[in-house]
């Protein structure tokens, strides 16, 4: 995965915590994602598809997933409930979404984000994508972009 | 979500595990997806996007994930290691990629596969797509397969 592709991600999540959520991300590392790493508690995955195939999860600790719905829903979140994950799935799409448009030359479309729950999940890419992990600190916690693309160079126009 | 489109997914996975795994899948049946309800311990989810936009959760018990796999890998698996993993991402990235050709008029192509780990975590779908859950039985225990799919009825070619 060539790094010019990983900037676009940073800068859209950057981009989305600043305009929907009032809140700044401080970028903390880079690493390439190590296998056995798991999860914060809550973690949004969406996928993208077109000129080249990838997967973005975005992995919030349960302070940054219940601060970050608050702020979507214009009232405090106590509990990850059904309205947080649902929050959650939408901030993991208009990040993917912004990316994408920042790739426009891989023709992109977004599927449908999933939100997983659970303490200790770990989320593994096969062996064929390298996925880069990206971690941020903000004023509520910490939390994470994880990025793989693939591209399909027989599908880019020339 | 249309239930015409349910069966291509089901047809697919059936399929793969025949083909593949040389395994006899049975359905036991079909239902909107609880919400609450946790998955087996090893998930691989993919995302689909074109003309419409969906993801694909296929959740495995620990027996059946070590079976597959061993079946893929041709020895042994004991524990959930890379190599599991990777079989897991490739079989979901089978029944992927049969259910987009079988739904061709949707154009759609594949995001990268991931693989969740954990013990009682949960995937959950927005409110924005009713997911469909179709439990199966296989000689090596139960699995499941969670399918959600929402048209772009803008982007169908008429």
């Amino acid at each position: 995965m060539k790094v010019e592709y990983i900037n676009p991600f940073i800068s859209s999540a950057v981009s989305v915590f600043a305009t929907v959520l009032s809140c700044d991300l401080h970028r903390r590392g880079l690493q390439l994602k190590d296998r056995l790493l798991p999860e914060f508690e809550v973690s949004g995955i969406i996928g993208l598809a077109g000129r080249a195939s990838g997967t973005v999860v975005l992995s919030l600790s349960r302070e940054v997933a219940l601060n970050a719905a608050g702020a979507m829903l214009g009232e405090p979140c106590l509990d990850i409930n059904a309205d947080v994950v649902d929050a959650i799935g939408e901030l993991t799409n208009m990040i993917g979404g912004a990316s994408k448009t920042k790739l426009e030359q891989f023709d992109m479309r977004l599927s449908l984000p999933t939100v997983i729950v659970g303490r200790h999940h770990t989320i593994q890419f096969g062996s064929a994508a390298t996925p880069i992990s990206v971690s941020f600190e903000c004023p509520w916690g910490p939390l994470s972009l994880d990025i793989s693309l693939v591209e399909h160079p027989e599908l880019v126009a020339s």
